[in-house]
């Protein structure tokens, strides 16, 4: 039963209201356009208020279907509209390109960052893996702090599973790295990382685990620029995990840490996990591999052989090997980065790793990094 | 020192930025435009590309001296931009009406919810207690929960001091609550309480304390909307407390509970407060005070007497009176409901509360609520 006040109570608000909307200094608040709409078949509709444009484009990171962007109408008071669907259950990013400028859904609270921008977020639900469902729900928090490698004030995202926050047990770590499109909170909003986890851990799939996701760019993503001149991976052992197991619950021995990442992060796990092989019993590696094994045209020499002959010692040592547990590759038939996996996977085993290969239908986008995650985390720490 | 490693590292990471933009399936990125610029001299441009605009306006709801809106002049390469300041230090949401659109920065990724739209955020540093330090932080976490008032998953904030998830100890605990314009993120963003509770703490200003930051619209804000019918208070009282006590280690006597609130948070502080007086201590109202006590033109029948009757038996109750610690009310000169909170202290000095009242300079504007939580918070717990 649905308890209320009487009303009493809810005319004071609505004298506010009045009040408020009468004498504020605020912007003009647009009609109340719906956007997104999303109905139980899944179609999603997208509208914006813009009556002086020419021109009105939906466009997303991950929307199936749509290419670089895909024309909306102009309707009615001005509103342009696109509907798409039925789409498969998941999130997506999505912004709107008004004559030539990105805009974020005016009518839509719910935002992802990537490094440099943020999108509008949506969720179609439907799969109940990356639903949020009336499970015990662990949290995600935002923690500030200066890092001694960068001297600059960084932020990361870590989730604590249920019972955390009253409890007194030690948990295991699983840090979890983002791609060159987002930023540490990606994986909380657009990858759905906390509800996935809840789902796995009340099901008994996954142990009760804590989930670190940094932000793996150090400055803005050019190319050669700060973002991507291997500056994180120093970070990541001087500042992050001393930072995690002093403040947190967590066990520190290698058999309770696993790493892994997507496309960049999937890099960064390489290039942190080989190095201290020692630390980790679980690697990770979505939709990535070391990059430059392949060589590409137009693409500056191939580093792959460099990066097997920099790691020669640790990759031939057995018993560092028998350590790690598990060390699972996943990709898409589809990516960009296919062959660079297998590149990457080939020179493992010739390295006489036990590799887990998974080769997935499927590009390089969210869909397959939620799914990687759900396939990933209920393998660590058994 | 900062650590970095060789080239080796880099050259693999520049390789994927090749392959990811020739290949990657990404809308058009806009031209590296600087997006806000702060200098160090507090004046801050704001930008955006917008090359078939004829009208592009800065808009925000607490920039100082824009009003309605600014407009921004078109410069080379069809960038629009305006510069504002020197800017009194604080955060400040904006975004840019572009021909009738409302525009968040395409190149900034910091974001500040409202309950139906977001805003972009710039910080402008120079004022100690509210500027990010290298002091211990806290961690500022989401978690969603299963409100069995409201019948539908709802999300709230929660501030754990810096030691929290190592710790053992229990913690006194302040609900704090927003704004209509608001959601239960904007405190955390905009407000940059987990700064300051951060800052006081470490100067031993004020206890280390949880700080529960919940959604205080329960539907969209409209008159008379579900947002604003009286369905929050029940779902505080039945849902918020008591999973708070649950999840959290924190103490659950009245004299380690404190409430508080902004404008319409204000409201939802008294007509939860004063219903369960015995549950606080410490009773918070900034910009605010129980609505409807002072008519107004146009606005329903005025509901303040309505509130004193209710509430007759637990007003001149002595004993509940006595265990009521910190009654502090705080409004700006300016501020169109400091009319609204002169009457509320009046009348709650009429029924001989130990009202504190301070009227401040300023308005209806989040620069007061940080000082006001700047103020507030030390008085706590002691």
């Amino acid at each position: 039963m649905r308890k209320t006040l009487k009303s009493p109570v809810l005319a004071p608000f609505a004298a506010l209201a009045l009040v408020a909307s009468a004498v504020a200094q605020r912007p003009n608040v647009p009609a109340p356009v719906i956007s997104p709409e999303v109905t139980a078949d899944r179609q999603v509709t997208f509208r914006v208020l813009a009556p002086k444009a020419e021109s009105v484009r939906l466009a997303g990171s991950d929307l199936p279907g749509i290419g670089q962007g895909k024309d909306m109408a102009k309707g009615t008071n001005n509103v342009w509209e696109v509907t798409l669907g039925p789409l498969p259950p998941g999130s997506y990013r999505y912004h709107f390109n008004v004559d030539g400028v990105a805009v974020l859904d005016p009518r839509n609270p719910r935002t992802s960052e990537s490094n440099e921008n943020s999108w509008s977020l949506v969720h179609v639900p439907g799969a109940d893996w990356q639903d949020t469902l009336d499970v015990p729900h662990g949290a995600v928090a935002q923690v500030t702090y200066w890092s001694s490698t960068l001297k600059k004030f960084r932020r990361l995202h870590v989730y604590t599973p249920p019972g955390y926050e009253a409890g007194t047990e030690k948990y295991p770590v699983f840090y979890l790295l983002h791609g060159a499109f987002d930023s540490d909170n990606s994986w909380s909003t657009v990858g759905r990382a906390g509800i996935i986890l809840d789902n796995l851990i009340a099901a008994g799939k996954a142990k009760p685990m804590v989930v670190v996701m940094p932000h793996g760019h150090t400055g803005p993503f050019r190319m050669g620029g700060a973002g991507l001149s291997g500056e994180f991976e120093p970070e990541f052992v001087a500042d992050i995990l001393p930072l995690i197991e002093k403040r947190y619950r967590v066990h520190t021995d290698r058999t309770q840490r696993a790493l892994a990442g997507l496309s960049m992060g999937g890099g960064h796990t390489l290039n942190i996990g080989i190095p201290h092989l020692h630390k980790f019993a679980y690697l990770g590696v979505f939709s990535s591999g070391v990059f430059g094994i392949v060589p590409r045209p137009g693409a500056p020499a191939p580093q792959g052989p460099g990066f097997e002959e920099r790691h020669q010692a640790i990759l031939d040592d057995a018993k560092l090997k028998e350590g790690l547990k598990l060390f699972w590759f996943a990709t898409g038939k589809d990516d960009f980065l296919v062959e660079t996996t297998r590149a990457t996977v080939e020179m493992f085993k010739r390295h006489k790793f036990d590799v887990v290969y998974r080769e997935t239908d499927g590009a390089h986008t969210w869909d397959k990094w939620r799914e990687y995650l759900h396939e990933f985390a209920p393998q660590l720490f058994r």
